[in-house]
């Protein structure tokens, strides 16, 4: 392709209202442009990228045994409300009423539709297992959309739904769709995590997220440093530290602490380490007016999700009212402690693992050091409550946790019975028996993908593509093309030898300086470039320069074409 | 792939709902399922034989120099307002709200959001002509959607719109397009004709529709048998007749004719041929108040359309009242003619080269016979007004027109500067002066294409593709599989070297009756066949059977590869 024909639409300035890096180059290196809040057209090498991750993703999906199909995205109420879900979804689900006032809805996923096609369709467990997806354009009306393609309104997604008998065969189909991912993930070049995930209200059995690893992204993962482990920082669990907890040393004893609230303000007015103390925060139990103490270690941080799904405890959690921990406790949030506690207590187990440690006296402004379990306060419940930290030891044993940000891009889920069930989506069984089918269901940002692959992979010039995504593989750069035959014949054929190979390639014979071109280019981020000029070229010399590298190096005009097809791996 | 591992829905039952025969065959053949009116599901093997349509479009666009785009489906108002089209537009314009109570729609057409993307992003003549396209889901609220995808409220669209400098370049890339849309139609394998088509309202300078010809066709076609000329029924030219007008033969004569209404009582009457009669129909004129005649020949059709573009005619076309006629003319709708009308009378070509012809006296139940142009009343003025019928001369020159019926596939249109205008799109030209950009608009119904092809390829048994559309290329039909090794072994074998050939193979390995599984593969249209069997193997034979031939044939298990591939043009 050569530049001229293309549609080039690069622009220097930042963007005012792009937050992040990647809409801000999305923008700047004319891959996307605004047509309104949270809508974005894909320009031509916008598309380019795009279309390249969503053949990835088929081509791995495809070579699972899923099948493509394609849904409506305007979907009828009536199968929303027989999931439950036009009720339950918020206002991110745009509903719509046709001209005869029926009420539809943009779905922003397929759940019902897929259980309502397979249940007409498959009616015996020798159909099954069946696994169903679609690469499609969704919408969700965002409160606030932001970050442009990476939370849009409208954006591209591959949905998968897998059918079974049983949960054995949701099991099997699972580790099939984990593989893919990974596979996908990897053939895109990016740096990635498949991590443990919340299964959240909908209960299912398993869950895994797939995350991009960057410093931009929303969500922490604690993943060890020596084996695949990987977590949502949320569902990582947290191991009681290694030995014995050691033997008190020292008495209980009660000192005053006036203005102190915090365990900072506690740790610096006492001179300790915040790790040597505890704090106690006190909320609501599963039943009506019965309040639950936790007790962590000072320096943790309580894991609400953990909290929440213990017996007792009420999910959502709730804190408990400071008023009537004052009247139960005799004293407010700051001075709580677990001696002489009227109410249930739950330890983590890091903190049950202290001696000799600091802690609320029950009674306001006032502390005590050198309290031990057992011999001051009894123990009777330790859980995992706290957030992992980095430097934690691995839940699998094997090395120590690390935290970085990152990104998600997939999704995959073992629902269960959850939507067969409500729509009655069942087959008959070996024995003739009906029995409700179990589902998997299984999503990729495939837009957002791209926005992700750009916070992983750029510079301060711009984009720095992986080879399997870059819009082109190389560009030919000839200087003063219009005023030098030399460099114009050399750079024609060199465009038509690497056409003839099957790369793409792009041709920069735009009448613009050199300096405009190369940062257009490096802005764009094609991953492989070829300068055609007439002072190297007196040489018989071209440069070469990768995305990449720091400096450009000579290349013989003889051994050009073969050199750059070995760094394409072709 | 494998049937057992595929999924194939195959129905014995006739929908009841289902009109037309390509909407019964894609649910016959389990291509399609209704989710909703007007909303359907691609299964698999639809979507396989969507994506070949698509594929082929996108490489021919590709290969035209246009370049694809991806512009939101969810469109804010503020933009159609600018065109005007937000009021214009009917009900089948899905208008949505979002959750902030702004106004959006689906857009069916894209018009708007190009110009506004072009208007920004181009600025000079330099980088014109620019031809973006886009393959997409468009929505439109139809009243009554029907005849499965052939007008359904979803379906996917080839939309390009090109942007011109001035009206010469716009024609040029007409003719690209033009040439781009008669490949794509050739490759699929249709019988199509590019069809001079009505601009309309638009007043556009240029328009071709593409017609995929059969029977169900909601269009009349007339085309040449001898050339390329082929044209909407409204717009081809009528010629006049060859030669000379005949002299006067025969005496004025009124004769009196009760009860005569229409033509065809009047033939029968008077016992003459329609052909030597004319009728008369009276429109409003231009002019509030001001009736105009149109005279034909009894035989010949009013073309509506031909008529109300004449200088004088109301636009659009309206007939007169029968009681202002009967009082202007002295006579009602059964009884007029030329002779002594006190109104303007246009005649049509035809009807202008009769001699000794009969029409209304302008008295009621009274005709005139041997009625003479020039002798007896004026010939004013002469109009083609007339619809062309099977066997007129070809407007070219070249051949007889036939008529045969169309599904219109395809749309190209020269928008000239409806858009442009409207919304203020210029580009600065070589002296610097603003100039309105010029637009073509190209359209492509991919899905319908999907349908037209069923209508104009199948027969009693099912679908018969064009080897282009075909979900696969080859089905292997082994019989007894399950109890035959020597069946099983051969099936599979030739199934692996099919693949690895790169051949798109079923292999029907249901456990079901050999009729079930012709029935079913030839419902579903896949243009080869092979049948494994125990009693052709013990000879060494594999039977071969095309889905359109009328008999199956042996092959030589040692030849059966290479004659099958053959047969594919491999």
């Amino acid at each position: 392709m050569r530049t001229t024909e293309y549609f080039i639409a690069t622009q220097k300035e930042t963007p005012a209202d792009a937050e992040v890096i990647s809409h801000q180059l999305m923008l700047r290196a004319g891959l996307i442009r605004k047509l309104a809040a949270g809508l974005y057209t894909w320009l031509p090498l916008g598309l380019k990228v795009l279309r390249k991750v969503e053949q990835v993703v088929r081509e791995e999906m495809d070579r699972s045994g899923a099948l493509e199909v394609s849904m409506p995205m305007v979907q009828p109420a009536e199968l929303w409300q027989e999931s439950g879900r036009w009720e339950q979804y918020g206002p991110e689900l745009l509903r719509i009423k046709d001209r005869h006032e029926r009420d539809f809805c943009l779905g922003p996923t397929h759940e019902e539709v897929i259980t309502d096609l397979v249940r007409n369709e498959v009616k015996s467990y020798k159909q099954l297992p069946v696994n169903l997806y679609q690469i499609q354009t969704k919408v969700r009306d965002e409160i606030r959309p932001r970050f442009g393609i990476m939370r849009s309104r409208e954006f591209l997604m591959k949905d998968a739904y897998s059918f079974h008998a049983d949960s054995e065969s949701l099991g099997a189909t699972y580790e099939v769709m984990h593989r893919a991912y990974s596979n996908i993930f990897t053939r895109l070049g990016l740096d990635f995590r498949p991590v443990i995930a919340d299964t959240g209200s909908i209960g299912g059995s398993a869950s895994h997220e797939f995350h991009v690893l960057a410093s931009s992204g929303e969500d922490d993962i604690a993943f060890s440093d020596q084996s695949d482990y990987a977590a949502n920082v949320e569902m990582a669990e947290a191991l009681a530290p290694a030995g014995e907890r050691p033997a008190p040393g020292a008495e209980m004893q009660e000192v005053a602490t006036p203005g102190v609230k915090t365990i900072d303000d506690l740790a610096r007015f006492l001179k300790v380490d915040p790790a040597t103390t505890v704090k106690t925060l006190v909320v609501n139990g599963e039943e009506e007016g019965v309040l639950v103490a936790l007790v962590l270690r000072g320096d943790h941080q309580l894991n609400e999700i953990k909290a929440e799904k213990l017996a007792g405890i009420a999910n959502p959690l709730t804190m408990a009212d400071e008023d009537t921990v004052r009247k139960t406790c005799g004293a407010g949030f700051g001075s709580l402690g677990p001696v002489g506690l009227s109410i249930p207590v739950i330890v983590d187990r890091s903190a049950a693992h202290l001696a000799d440690f600091t802690c609320g006296a029950n009674r306001e402004e006032a502390h005590l050091t050198g309290v031990n379990w057992e011999r001051d306060c009894a123990l009777a419940r330790v859980e995992d409550l706290r957030e992992v930290m980095a430097g934690d030891p691995s839940p699998d044993g094997m090395g120590t946790l690390q935290i970085k940000r990152g990104i998600e891009v997939g999704h995959i889920f073992q629902l269960g019975t959850k939507y067969s069930e409500a729509m009655d989506a069942t087959v008959l069984d070996e024995n003739g028996k009906s029995v409700t089918m179990a589902m998997g269901c299984y999503g990729i940002g495939v837009s957002r993908i791209v926005a992700a692959a750009i916070e992983q992979n750029h510079d301060d010039r711009g984009i720095t593509w992986p080879a399997a995504m870059a819009p082109f593989e190389l560009v030919i750069v000839p200087l003063n093309m219009h005023k030098s035959e030399a460099v114009a014949e050399c750079a024609l054929a060199l465009y038509q030898q690497f056409r003839e190979a099957g790369v793409e390639v792009l041709l920069d014979d735009r009448n613009e300086r050199p300096g405009v071109k190369f940062a257009d280019m490096e802005l764009i981020g094609i991953p492989h470039r070829l300068v055609v000029g007439d002072r190297a070229l007196a040489d018989d010399n071209i440069e070469y320069k990768g995305r990449r590298d720091d400096e450009a190096q000579l290349l013989s005009r003889d051994s050009v074409f073969a050199d750059v097809m070995r760094k394409l791996d072709r």
